[in-house]
Formats: C-alpha cells, sequence, structure tokens
C-alpha cells in the first residue's frame, strides 16, 4: 500500500523521531473537540524546515495524507487524519529565531506557543498581542486565523502575521512577504496560508507582528438589566474611538458559574469585561469615558481597577469560563459555537440564540467577543446520551444558520475543520468553488490535510 | 480576428456605452507615469455587476484582454492595455450601495473616488481612512492594495477591505467576505483580489471600513538636523505606542521646493509632518511625548497645531508634494520610486539613496511614510533626453536592489504594475511561480490584465 511505502521511507529518514507508538497515535488523532478519535498512520517530528521538506517530498511520492499538529488546541478538528497519513508534529521546531525590536517584529518556529513567546519578549518591553484563551502554537494560531480577547484593538492572525516560510505540497520551499511593514508586491500570498489550516502547505516560520507593552492598563466589569443595553454602549464606544483592548461580553449564566468556580463576585447579570491600554491619562480617560457611556445605557455597577492582580483575576476568570461551565456540569461534553455577525445584528443573534436555548433541554452559556461581534454558546451535553449531542448540533445548526441570515460568517475565530464543512457552501456559494480551484492548483494530489475546508473530492 | 468578434458583439449589448473614439482610447491608454501610451482596442461603460459579467463572458468566448480602469492615477501602468483588449471604465458605477453606521462599514461601486465616498460620508461621523493622496477610485486603489500617508495608524487597503464581489474571467460572480469583522472561514479570497490588479477577476463592489472622526486633530512640523534623528523618533514614537495618524518625513531639498510652491515657511532642513487623532487631552499628550523625544533626538523646531485651516494647509503642501518638485523643473517628468523596508533599516536606505543621487546629475527630492518605512524619490527627468530617463531607471533600480538587500519589498503602495515586473523573481523567488499558479487557475486563457504581475506567457 502507498502509506506503507511513505512510512517505510520516513522511518529511515527520520529515525527515533518517527512513531507509530499507540499513545502518540491516540494524542495526534485526538480534538478538545465532541469529534471521534481520528488516528493517523504515524507521527513524525521535524527539526528543520528542509526535513519538512523531504518529509512532503516523500509524502507526495506516495500520496500519503500530511497534517500539521501544533499544540492540539484547536476546537474543530482541524488536525484529524480523517484519511490517514502522517501528524507532523512540530515540537522541535518550537524556537524565537530573531526578535527585531525596533522593527516590533519576530520571526519564530511554529511550533512556539504563545504563552512561551511571550515569556522570550518579557524583558522587551514588546509582546504579541494576539491571545485565544488557549495556549496555541503559533502555526496553529495562524493556520487557524484565530484571534480571541484581544483581536478588537490588535487584529487577528490575519493583521498580525507579515511573512511565512512554507513547504508547499510538492516539498518546495517559498517565502511569502517580507519584513516591511506593508507592500503592494504581488499576491498576498501570506494572507492565503494564514486561515488554510494546512490544506495548501506547511508554514516552517512566521513574522508576527509585536506591540509596545502599554505603560498602564486598567480592567473594568460592569454589570448591565440586559445585553442590549450592553452592547449598545460596546457601539458607541467604538464609534467615539476610544480604543479598547479587550472587551468581553458574559451572560448572567456564564457569570454565576464564572463566580463559583474562579472565586468572582460578579453580580447575577449580564457583564462586559473590559480592558484599557495606553497612558495613565489616557487610560483613566478611557475608562471615564466608557463608564459615562455605561450608565447612560443603563448599567447596574461599574468597576475599574489599574492594579495587576485584580486585573489578573478577571483575565484569568474569563479564560477560565469554560473550565467554569463544565465544573457546573460534572462528566458533561461541550460544542462550542463561533459565529460572528455586524456588531448592529449581534443583540438579535444573541437574544434569539438566548430563547433557542432557553427552549432546549440543554443548557448554552454564552460568552462572547462582543467588540468583534463574535460570540460563543457553550452547549453542554451529556456524551453518554446521543440525543443530547444531536440536540447541541441542531442548536448549532440555528446558530450559524441565522448569523448568514444576519450577514455574518459561521465561525469568526475556531475555523471550519471538522465542524463547519458543512456550511461552507451556504456561506460562499460559488466561492467555494473557487477556493477548491485553489487548492487543485496548489495541491493536485490533495495530500495536504485532506477532507478539510474544501469540498471533498 | 477574435478581438474583433469580441467587439462586435460588445458593441451590439452596450451601444453607446461602448466607444472607440479616438480620444477615449489615448485616454484609456495613458499613464500619470513615465510609460509609452498604449491604448485599448474599445472602451466599455458598465452599469451594473451582470453587465460586467456579459462583458468578461464576451470576451472569454474570443480570447480578448479585459483591463479594469478606476480614475486612472496608477503611478505604475497598471492599466495599460499592453496586449489590447477593452478597457472597462467603471465610471457609471460609482454609487454608494449602504452606509452601515453601526458597524462602521460601507458597502460601494468601485468607480467612486475616496473624496466622493468621504464627500458622501461627511454627515455620518465616520470617513474612509486611507489617504494616497490622489483621488483614486476605491476599485482601483483596492486593486493596487495602496495606502498613502494614514497607514501608519488606519492600515492598507489590506486591513481596510473586508468583502468584495467580483466577476471572474469566466464571467461568474463570486462573493468574498461577509460584513462580519473578523472570520477564520475558509482562504481570505478577499485579500487575494486585494493587490491583485486586476489579473484574477474585476471588483465590482466592495465593503470597507470605516473610522470615527476623531474628536480632536492636531498637526505638528518637527525640523532635525539629519534625516537619522528624525527617524529614531519615529521608532521610539511607535515602540512607546503613541498612535501617530500621519508621520511624513520629506527632505531639505523637498521641504525648499514646497515653500516655494504652497507658501509655507518650513526651515532647510529634513522633517518630520506628523497628526495626532484623538480626545483633546489624548491629543495634548500625544504632542508633547512627541516633542520630548524629538528634542532628546536633537530636533531644531518643533511647531504643533490644532488649528483645521493649519491643518489643512499643512496637508495640502505634504500632497502638492510632487507638484511642487515639477514646478521648480519646468517642462521635465518624474519617476516616482517606492521601496519600503523594515524601520530599522530605514536610514541606511535613505542615506545610500541620497548619496546616489547626490552622486547623479538627476534631481530627485525624498519624501516619505516613515512609519511604515516606506519612501519615495522623485527622480527628475528632461523626455527629452533619453539618458535621463536611463539614468532615472538606473537610481530606481538600486534602490529597489537595495531595499531587497535590506528585507524589503520594491514596492510599498504603488505597486508592480509596467515599472515592477521586472524584480518580482528577485524579490520572490518561487514564490512568484506560485502567484503563476494562482493565476494560472483562476484565469487559465489569460484575458485579465495580461501582461502584469505574473511572468509573462
Amino acid at each position: 500500500m502507498a502509506i506503507e511505502q511513505a512510512l517505510e521511507e520516513l522511518a529511515d529518514l527520520l529515525e527515533d523521531r518517527f512513531t507509530r507508538s499507540e499513545a502518540e497515535l491516540e494524542q495526534h488523532g485526538h480534538s478538545e473537540a465532541y469529534f471521534a478519535n481520528t488516528p493517523p498512520d504515524a507521527v513524525v517530528f521535524p527539526r528543520n524546515t528542509n526535513e519538512v521538506s523531504q518529509i512532503v517530498k516523500i509524502c507526495a511520492a506516495h500520496d500519503c495524507p500530511v497534517i500539521g499538529w501544533g499544540a492540539g488546541t484547536s476546537l474543530e478538528g482541524h488536525a484529524l487524519a480523517v484519511r490517514g497519513g502522517i501528524s507532523v508534529d512540530f515540537r522541535h521546531m518550537n524556537k524565537v529565531l530573531d526578535v527585531n525590536a525596533e522593527d516590533m517584529d519576530v520571526v519564530v518556529q511554529p511550533g512556539i506557543t504563545r504563552e512561551e513567546l511571550n515569556q522570550e519578549l518579557r524583558h522587551t518591553g514588546l509582546f504579541f498581542p494576539v491571545d485565544p484563551g488557549a495556549n496555541a502554537s503559533l502555526g496553529g494560531m495562524a493556520s487557524t486565523r484565530c484571534s480571541g480577547t484581544t483581536a478588537v484593538r490588535y487584529g487577528t492572525m490575519r493583521e498580525n502575521v507579515i511573512a511565512l516560510e512554507v513547504v508547499l505540497a510538492d516539498g518546495r520551499i517559498i517565502r511569502t512577504g517580507t519584513r516591511a511593514r506593508k507592500s503592494a508586491s504581488g499576491y498576498d500570498l501570506t494572507g492565503m496560508f494564514v486561515g488554510a489550516e494546512g490544506t495548501l502547505g506547511l508554514i516552517t516560520e512566521l513574522t508576527v507582528r509585536l506591540k509596545g507593552q502599554p505603560e498602564a492598563v486598567s480592567a473594568a466589569t460592569c454589570a448591565f438589566p440586559d445585553m442590549g443595553a450592553a452592547i449598545d454602549t460596546v457601539i458607541q464606544t467604538i464609534q467615539m474611538g476610544v480604543p479598547m483592548a479587550r472587551i468581553e461580553f458574559i451572560d448572567a449564566a456564564s457569570a454565576g458559574m464564572v463566580n463559583a468556580y474562579s472565586g468572582t463576585a460578579l453580580p447575577d447579570a449580564p457583564h462586559l469585561l473590559i480592558e484599557f491600554h495606553g497612558s495613565d491619562t489616557v487610560v483613566a480617560e478611557q475608562a471615564e469615558t466608557f463608564g459615562e457611556l455605561a450608565r447612560e445605557n443603563g448599567a447596574l455597577s461599574f468597576e475599574w481597577s489599574t492594579k495587576p492582580e485584580d486585573r489578573k483575576r478577571l483575565w484569568a476568570a474569563r479564560h477560565n469560563a469554560a473550565y467554569a461551565i463544565f465544573a457546573a456540569f460534572p462528566g458533561k461534553r461541550g460544542l462550542s459555537t463561533d459565529v460572528c455577525v455586524p456588531i448592529s445584528n449581534l443583540a438579535q443573534a444573541i437574544a434569539e440564540t438566548q430563547a433557542d436555548i432557553d427552549a432546549s433541554p440543554l443548557p448554552g452559556p454564552l460568552v462572547g467577543h462582543v467588540g468583534d461581534g463574535n460570540f460563543h454558546a457553550l452547549l453542554v451535553f451529556d456524551p453518554e446520551v446521543p440525543a443530547e449531542l444531536d440536540e447541541a448540533m441542531r442548536l448549532s445548526s440555528r446558530m450559524a444558520d441565522r448569523a448568514l441570515e444576519l450577514g455574518g460568517t459561521v465561525t469568526g475565530e475556531h475555523g471550519i475543520g471538522m465542524g463547519k464543512l458543512g456550511y461552507m457552501q451556504a456561506e460562499h456559494g460559488e466561492a467555494w468553488d473557487v477556493m477548491g480551484q485553489l487548492k487543485t492548483a496548489m495541491d493536485p494530489q490533495n495530500i495536504m490535510n485532506p477532507g478539510k475546508l474544501v469540498r471533498s473530492n
């Protein structure tokens, strides 16, 4: 069999950095989501770009699927080996190659995680701003086009990746972009690989933008009588040009679970959690402007603090929201939805979603990156009761359909992976065919993460 | 002949919106740059997307080149009909289709110019921030991936176009992106058409981001003893996280010509021209921070003002810099270079360029978007003396080679068009072949703006 031939050659090439051990296959066939495990045939651990190129050439010669693996934090099963083949684990390619402080960029290998990167940057006065919560790898973050709580201020991976090195489906190594801050030179290949979920090539090096650590940071919590008032406050704040660093929505149900799990004392109401970055003066002014708008919109409370420990506690609580929810429902699993709509339609999208969830037997607390129009329901189901997963899927599907009706997208930041493939035709129409044409041009054998992103062939 | 057949069918379809008049052909074969006129065989003026689709289908049936035309402000001859065919002039498709104030976006047709758009937005409290100086059309700006003086704060067309409608090379109409502020749903087709210079399809509708008009604006001029001191000030200001809205460099030669043309009184020295946007407090604080850094770097003067008339005069003077330079050299023409390098290498790039120009018989005043690392030499030559154009080309070529050596790009914002095609292999290497693969996949007949961007075939 062709894959077996590829595996033999890969074993020869990589020796002890090639494995078919049960434990490794199992780990690389597992996702954080609700999908069945789908292990690869082998796992390889390259040390450098040339090895990645050799690996892909061997796989191309034998039609063996090639799937990149970073930190395994995908919520949509991006890295599941649905057609077998090999998982290329980038754990040994996790170095910072070049910190360019004056240019405010850094060159890294794809296996480094965002926490490791920020740890390495801590003495430079700079930080990498994209924060999806999970300690994801940079290669995975780029491939998913992820974002998170800070996108409202600093952008997503689309805006923060400026150059790449990529191994193509035939093993060629290319460089896209430069370290110049902008360019009008040719097709935006960097942008094409960001969000491609490994279906066009493997990212082997990234240059990403850094930001200056703000002189002052303030964090605030603000409770509202209802979610509409919270969203109006957000819209008005954005229109005033107040550059919030984070602005997160959590509903009353989530607030209660977060209190129970993280020891916070949020009132039993929908909340905004906000962070401002700037100078002392700027941060104070921004907090004051926001507070005024919130009061005008009927806010029930507004607490703000510049103390690092308060802020740290707040964002730890927010990032642990999913764990807080699971802790409230022992033994259950969650399906995390990820719709994103124009912000003018966000109140409607959330209200209709809440009505759906209220009418369903499943709990589904909501959290959201409200400045971007992106929110998640964590639909909690019993993995032992198939009807519950079906119900979660039905609710998720209604949210996706609604997002499209409201001019939005089925995935703001989690990507397509296994979970959103069924909505691609509805979201993109003929543009999905164009994605297929590009895939065929770049990977005619369909060996790069096959079964993902484009129409299955 | 095939093209003649296409022209007959187009004339039938469009009646008086099809023309072969000398004057129109001449105008659509002309560029603002130094290239020879290259008129199309005909010009068409579609009224809507379906007509554009019909036009492209006719052209596809007869292998007739199709070239989009906006405002004709390209500096690299993007729209020259180097292989004949038709020019698709979007002057009738110049409407604002939808202003979404809450979402801070607007849907427009490609023929609208940025000044027309901002005129239509003037009562909304919002504005479209990308400002290349010229009153370009939005379709052209997107296709060129242009930027200008405000990119340091608001980004380029890459960051500001969020969705497109495009007519493909076979006449299919697709939509890319949505009005949601972010998405992780599939290949970034929007990003692929932005900067594609019309080689993959014709943009027939754009959704672009808007910004809130700032409460306060201050503009400043700051003279420095040398350009290194100016650039150090810029780097430090960016690292402090001060969000300058514009930060422009002009050399001493340009300052003198600007004074003579626009009646300003800039000292005979290199200058930074700066603009800050924000609240009154924020703007004052930013100007103060900048002033301190400038003084520490030896600034000779620092004048700032929040008066709209001072600001208007300043930016008019800056935008008229090219005219000021031509006024100083009557009867001459100019070759505008456009390199962009990592900002840490900008001082070196500028110094070596100035030395080159000093050693040359041609004048070449420098202006630059220094916050982005992007600068232009306007190389002034006598169109009657062929050796002078050769010398301008030689200087331009040295600048391009140097930009690549310094980790930059040959074009920060003007695009490739006719002028930079010769540097694509050097800048992109095998990635240029990948661009060719994408082009072939999307336009196998090579009818969309042939002879541009990819390797000529």
